[in-house]
């Protein structure tokens, strides 16, 4: 599929991350936190929900973008979403005879001030990075038990903390926690001096399933709306005392960013790829009839307080290897019910060679090797007031697929959690 | 505190488990699914729905008890709790000259369909029973290693599935997961053969706090709107082969079993207990500054398709070595928020005896030493057409706090399913 061209100038560039091919779903505020269902085209928002209340948008069951966020447009399904699509491209095309109508819902981009595109369900996190596991594993237990002996037979996952998921640009605040270091003799509670990232992508889920169904992979691939850019931030001190044996808890809960854009899974359709050759069969329900991961660039970057960035991992979303329909569809085994506005993390995405690894732990091998940053600093874990910003981009034959950067600055923890 | 008397006479009887002390709340649907809020008075409902539109209640900030469930309510915080209590107290109390008024807003109890009282934001469940964990990690790490290292310091917990959470009365169906025997090659999909209980309490979240901000144990106890019984049904099999390194999963999702009345904290007072001795000092953020836990009688009933029932535990809420409160209190000290209607499961309570264990797991000994029924059944796990009930009770002086029976029967798994 070519570039598909539109009257917003701005879009029509092979590196504009936001062509009339793409349309993702966010949500910006305004006055006294008035929120507005829109989709960026350009260097512009076009508001959805004005656009809609207007009529030049008509959807089966609709109205369904006036609320503060695109769970209600979610929940309406495949069909809806394929429309909306539809008509936001008609509407926008080079030559559309309805360009003046509908250039008064334009807004800006710039310095709109854009929130959570959707209100999570419930949060689940996975652990589907071969790179990832092999490089965490050997940390902890030798090159030899990497792998744990059920990983390569279950997309391993856990539940994660709802509350704690927020928008790209919330600043997150170094958490308190018990630590207790390996000479240590009994924990103590403290700040976390190892607190980390997580590049991850996220999939929401669209259409619900029953409770007591378990679901197909194709099913589980029907559902997923569309993906984010997804930051799993996460203290390493804390984890490594307190998940034996039931898994990391808060270690996990400080917050989870996602990005400001929902990039729907049809826009998304030209970079499908399969995920790697299996190392031994899966069971067959979990057997992908077609490729259903898909080929997206992917970086972080790192910003000191006092210092530009660096580029600290470059990598791509095909190096998992469980697709997130594999993963929803091993969700649903049991006979759980999963909800509109469920979001499932990838788990870490890291590549092959050293610099591809997605998070601090590994790029630093657990502190042994610090990262030099561009100006000379180093970084085994986050420092206070480093800015973290994953980046995501599909690139297509003379476009972009972009998801908007997804942003985290550290703050410093709290000189004492229970003063008040 | 001694019974108090009601002009619902059937309220007033030292074994009767709804008396004008207890009021607890829950959701009654009639017709084509409406919903009312109401409590239980003797072997009546008081529809508070109704009371509070006629007038005969009112709240700050109300109407809060006209939605489907009682959320709003509970977010409302303690003061508004404590008025409702007082209001209704008074109304229904011996000699009240609003009697008149009141008793159009009675129904029978019997009969009617109860649902689900709140809507869970976030279900978390915790491993805080010392007899559990021990005998848990006894049959699985023999009795030397049988405590993980950090329990004695962190109260474990874990994020569950929020949307498998279910009201008593509901059916639960065997689920299907990947199971892996220890001399098995590979794993199989296969229907759960070592599906069980967990008897546990729940405790519910009613005020909100912040993102950002941890909670003293006190501010914690005070947040906390009431319990409920709940059964969180686990299957061993796939338990098993997927918790290692993250937790429990899909063994966990397939259901969760809360009691159809919520007893609000205030009911629970004269039963306060403390914690037992500890046995290592605990960090100060978790200790308790007054007792925090409560005197609740527990047993678990099983009754299969074709014989009576048989009582296979009597354990007591008091066992539990950490108390709900601290256990919220740990769950916000990495900053994370929570929500009205976060549910948090107490985690398996057994006691000290054999017949005071509070999963089959236990009682069986990992399948070892299968239970004898009365009529002669054996049970290691549990059978299609089984039935459990979980009870609870707090013996007051002249009255008891009962929460209703907490019930699920088990149907067989699917025969096939991806069958559509």
């Amino acid at each position: 599929m070519p570039l598909l061209l539109s009257w917003v100038d701005s879009a029509n560039f092979s590196d504009c991350p936001f062509p009339l091919n793409n349309l993702p779903c966010c949500v910006f505020a305004t006055g006294d936190d008035t929120r507005h269902c829109a989709m960026p085209i350009g260097d512009h928002l076009l508001n959805l929900a004005s656009l809609e209340s207007a009529g030049h948008i008509v959807l089966d069951g609709g109205p369904l973008l006036n609320g503060p966020n695109w769970n209600r447009f979610m929940a309406a399904g495949p069909a809806v979403w394929a429309a909306l699509r539809a008509q936001v491209q008609r509407l926008l095309a080079t030559g559309a005879p309805e360009r003046i109508l509908i250039e008064p819902h334009l807004v800006p981009l710039a310095g709109t001030k854009l929130v959570m595109p959707l209100e999570v369900s419930e949060y689940t996190d996975f652990y589907a990075g071969r790179h990832h596991a092999f490089n965490v594993g050997t940390m902890f237990r030798g090159p030899e038990n990497a792998l744990p002996p059920n990983w390569l037979h279950i997309p391993i996952g856990y539940n994660g903390r709802a509350s704690s998921v927020v928008v790209s640009g919330s600043d997150v605040r170094r958490p308190w926690g018990q630590i207790k270091g390996p000479n240590d003799e009994a924990p103590r509670f403290a700040p976390s001096q190892r607190f980390d990232i997580e590049l991850e992508m996220g999939a929401i889920i669209g259409t619900p399933s029953e409770n007591g169904q378990p679901l197909t992979v194709a099913e589980a691939d029907a559902m997923i709306f569309g993906y984010v850019l997804l930051n799993d931030w996460s203290a390493r001190d804390i984890q490594a005392w307190e998940y034996q044996p039931l898994g990391p808890f808060q270690s996990k809960a400080t917050a989870t960013t996602i990005s400001p854009f929902i990039v729907m899974k049809a826009a998304l359709e030209p970079f499908r790829v399969s995920t790697p050759t299996r190392e031994v069969p899966l069971l067959p329900y979990l057997v992908e009839a077609e490729p259903l991961l898909y080929d997206i660039d992917l970086e972080v970057a790192l910003t000191p307080q006092s210092a530009g960035e660096t580029v600290i991992s470059r990598t791509n979303y095909r190096e998992m290897y469980y697709s997130a329909a594999q993963q929803l569809a091993h969700h649903t085994t049991s006979g759980c019910a999963m909800r509109s506005g469920d979001l499932l993390g990838s788990g870490t995405i890291s590549g092959p060679s050293k610099e591809s690894r997605g998070s601090l732990l590994e790029l630093s091998w657990g502190g042994k090797e610090p990262l030099v940053l561009n100006g000379g600093e180093t970084r085994s874990f986050l420092h206070d007031h480093d800015t973290i910003i994953l980046r995501g981009h599909a690139k297509g034959d003379g476009y972009t697929i972009g998801f908007g950067d997804c942003t985290g600055r550290i703050l410093p923890a709290l000189s004492d959690p229970y003063a008040r």
